[in-house]
């Protein structure tokens, strides 16, 4: 009965092709030799880890959950072994630079790869994803010496690290951080705090944590600007490499939470605890937001993955539920029916599948965009950079929000089945509820999008997207019987960019309370809009495939498209009125009244 | 931490004005007494007894739930003490007919009532509501002796009474029910077989539980015309009215579910047991549908109460919580403030209470329909029938599915706090899943809608509904400063209608395929539209009782209700595509591939 993955390998690997992945990373020196020959293999290996050694113990960790006993972290049975598999396969390094240790394959890849590895077990990821944050941020700010010192344990996943931002006064907000750091003689500090939200702070799956930790050193400047950031290692680590005392650090308990019970979340207390700072003083929130892109996007690849999995776990199970006579179907044929013939059973599968595949398209563009900003030169780079920004709160927010909807909708097809436990469905929504949540809550991307995002480089850089959106809109129309879709595309493009411009207006008159309160319906719309683009593209790629291969493959993405763009695309005018609605109302009624 | 519930007393007082709830129930013989005299004092001590019996063992419900050991049900901690308080208090049978002992009162007031106890506890009070759906079944449908025999120990709490439909094998579909009932010698019936999701099955509350049975006599016809209900005790009850013997009646199992864990969801096993035939043979699904209406709107009523519930945790959270300043605050003004001046969260708790009053009123008026149709005598008992009808798939499905989406809502208001379980918030989100389940799946309500409410009375039941759309649209369109409103509940009145002649011509054609593909995207507009209608309602309401009294709250309602025509009934615009579209797309792919 339970939830069976099986890694949706076709539809990663034409994700793939939807972004002309191998062309534009062929433009980036290092990633020159990428090819289908190189990802594919990567892709399919993957799958299968995912599928035997991953989705496995998934609902073991949920039902058994990570426990906690006077301050050791257990993690659920069968996590361990996983863990040492996943660790010598290298999937957690597999899109970390050569020189330091990594796969170096493109990030674009390891969000295939991640998406599979999540569907299959999102608690599990949770912690390597936090260490590649925590290496990230290292790689790019630590000193030769601390590179040295904690990178290749890291990288081989023989350590893990962690990212310490919050407190508990102390948020979404850092400004009232209050972990203090006290310089030593010898160059090091004693750091002391509390922090919160510490994902996998403390497990038995390494021999080491690293923790990267956010404190702010006595005399320091208030507010964001006097943050420091600081390795915090569990066990203090030799100049032999050895592994000496413990450090003072002590989980004190872990949260109880009402998804991704296998992964530990955990509330830590440093009490003068050995730390080393990395880089400049005060400069530490600068360098946490380097890595910020990577783990905004990874939070919507969490939603992607958790809604993948519940496709998959309604699809299985419409197929095998038999249950009432379809409308229109005559008792003989309804006697080899399930209620995958019921047209609101289709509806709602077709709807968690059409979104699934533009969320990946979306997710895939955003991943690549990402290598350009980190490894192209000049204007490719800067091209990626951009768009990178760009895309990045659209795709966490959108696809994060989506997955509750769609594993929701997976468990209505379930009926009554899908509210206990047993089946597994429920998880994925459990699960999902976390991503609109963590690294920075989705009414923080709406209004990244606005005051951040759209203003870069004068609006260029979402003008230069609705170009995108309308030469592809063009190509669509070219297509003979798909004209229509074209012109969907079009005419929620200028829906868009008439809604864009009063933003823009705000802003420009500095009007920033009307802003503020238009973002969240403003980035709905631009999610639905965006998703049509990489669905309109996916008709034109599968169109092509089609005439070429005449597979049956190909012909139905044409109709998953179709779905999307006709039917869901046009859900986007509902935000017209609220993405363009005074601030008003939202404010003229006392707080205490509401 | 802990939400802290308060009974939205006023807003409740003001609902059951909002339908003129008064003067149409006073056109009832039965209720010409019924006046505000009546019904607030009995609002205000529901509102206390919910407060301070029912909420504080909420969260003792969800974290212990109930138990079984032996086929013996345990109730959480402290479930018995209230329950002895709700039984003496006379909640459960507020609005049971006085002729069988109950208070007599409309349902529309007991629909206020069931609010509030079921914001306060919703899983304590499913049980009682089942045993008024059995209460129910049984006055309409026993013998008289069969009522002398069991309604008053029903009626007065000492019993309780279940529903028993559902087979493994038969959930929504009932055709193939397999329950099997032997005639004995004694004209009793010996009843054998198992069933699945029965509420309260099983518990210790009550002396006696009755069980309404649906089951198959041998030799009754094939499919649902051969069903017929029976009464299964668990202890025969003597000619002198104490217990027997135990019947043989066992609970096998409880389901693990995602919410409602204060509520026994149980496996029931019936094994040649003592069975009672209720009125004829093979009329047991009439009987049952008899109460359907009542059940349908019973679940939109906990969506509701998920909602309120979330909404007041919500607010109270933010109005404590401090993070971050707010965009276009001075520092100093933002020292005193809290979460609550975020414009994203004033946009998240306007949406919640917009949508709860829209609820509300749409809740209030379907159970006064339903009291019209029970009640009501010549045309006016028609009208409330074909209005109950109609209202009845919409209010469950629209209210169920919303109350999922804002107690999400609720939950990232919290944000990271809302993921954990001690806050409270998330019980909210888990029960509510329940909601677009039960009673029917929010599909089934959906074709219920398209094939059978619809084409009531050659449509005049919907064109009426329509007709009164449009008079409160220009009403409001008369007020000062609030005729844009009335425009745009207008505007949307006429997309509407323009759907529902598609949906009408598609039924025309018999091209039902067509019409069961677009029903769920068509109710969900239809809910949209028509919270905007009640919404209108309350604004003209609201306007007139602030010119009288000056009072803020009335300001406020108004301002509630321009929220929710501005900025949500537009989404209605959104689901046109959808429910228009051509069933294909929806049937191209094979079931396996998708």
């Amino acid at each position: 009965m339970a939830v069976k993955y099986k890694a949706p390998i076709k539809d990663i690997i034409f994700g793939l092709d939807v972004i002309d992945s191998y062309n534009v990373l062929n433009r980036v020196d290092r990633f020159k030799d990428f090819s289908k020959e190189v990802s594919i293999p990567a892709i399919e290996e993957c799958g299968k880890f995912a599928e035997e050694v991953l989705a496995p113990i998934n609902s073991i960790g949920d039902t058994h959950g990570a426990t906690i006993e006077d301050g050791i972290v257990k993690m659920p049975p069968g996590f361990k072994e996983a863990y040492e598999k996943f660790k010598y396969a290298g999937w957690a390094s597999i899109s970390l630079p050569n020189e330091i240790g990594g796969g170096g394959m493109p990030n674009t890849l390891s969000g295939a790869t991640l998406e599979m590895l999540c569907s299959a077990n999102m608690a599990f990821v949770l912690g390597p994803g936090l260490s590649i944050g925590a290496i990230s941020a290292l790689n790019f700010h630590g000193s030769q010496e601390q590179k040295d010192k904690y990178l290749p344990k890291l990288v081989s996943g023989d350590w893990s690290g962690t990212m310490n931002l919050s407190e508990p006064q102390s948020g979404s907000d850092l400004n009232n951080l209050t972990t203090k750091a006290v310089l030593q003689e010898d160059g090091t500090y004693k750091i002391t705090g509390t922090k919160i939200w510490i994902g996998s702070g403390e497990h038995d799956l390494t021999d080491n944590i690293i923790h990267l930790v956010l404190a702010r050193i006595e005399g320091a400047p208030e507010g964001t600007k006097g943050i420091s950031m600081f390795i915090i290692p569990k066990y203090l680590v030799n100049d032999d490499d050895s592994l000496g005392n413990q450090n003072n650090v002590r989980c004190l308990s872990i949260e109880e939470k009402m998804g991704i019970h296998g992964s530990p979340t955990c509330v830590m207390e440093y009490t003068n605890s050995t730390g080393y700072l990395i880089g400049e003083e005060n400069r530490g929130l600068n360098y946490m937001f380097t890595t910020i892109n990577e783990a905004r996007i990874r939070a919507g690849g969490h939603g992607l993955s958790c809604a993948t999995g519940a496709l998959q776990g309604a699809v299985q199970y419409s197929l095998d539920r038999v249950q009432g006579r379809p409308v229109g179907m005559s008792k003989e044929d309804a006697k080899n029916s399930t209620i995958i013939d019921h047209a609101d059973v289709r509806r709602m599968l077709m709807t968690i599948k059409a979104y699934t595949d533009a969320m990946r398209y979306m997710l895939y563009d955003n991943q690549m965009m990402l290598d350009l900003s980190y490894y192209a030169d000049g204007d490719l780079k800067d091209f990626g950079t951009g768009r990178c920004g760009l895309l990045t709160p659209i795709t966490k927010s959108w696809i994060s929000d989506l997955s509750v909807e769609l594993t929701s909708i997976a468990i209505q097809v379930y009926g009554g089945m899908g509210y206990v436990e047993e089946t597994g469905i429920a998880q994925y929504f459990r699960d999902a509820r976390i991503a609109p949540i963590y690294a920075g809550t989705n009414g923080i991307q709406a209004l990244d999008l606005v005051f951040r995002k759209m203003p870069f480089d004068k609006g260029k850089v979402v003008e230069k997207l609705f170009v995108d959106f309308r030469t592809t809109a063009e190509k669509l129309s070219e297509i003979k019987d798909l004209e229509y879709l074209g012109d969907i595309l079009n005419i929620h493009t200028d829906k868009l960019n008439k809604v864009t411009k009063k933003v823009n207006l705000d802003l420009l008159n500095g009007d920033v309370q009307n802003v503020s309160a238009s973002a969240t319906p403003y980035i709905k719309m631009f999610g639905q809009v965006l998703g049509g683009y990489y669905m309109a593209k996916a008709a034109i790629l599968a169109n092509k495939m089609q005439e070429v291969t005449n597979e049956e493959y190909y012909l139905n993405k044409v109709t998953i498209s179709k779905f999307y763009i006709s039917q869901l695309l046009p859900l986007a005018s509902g935000y017209i009125s609220s993405s363009i609605a005074d601030s008003k109302e939202l404010f003229s009624i006392k707080s205490e009244n509401i």
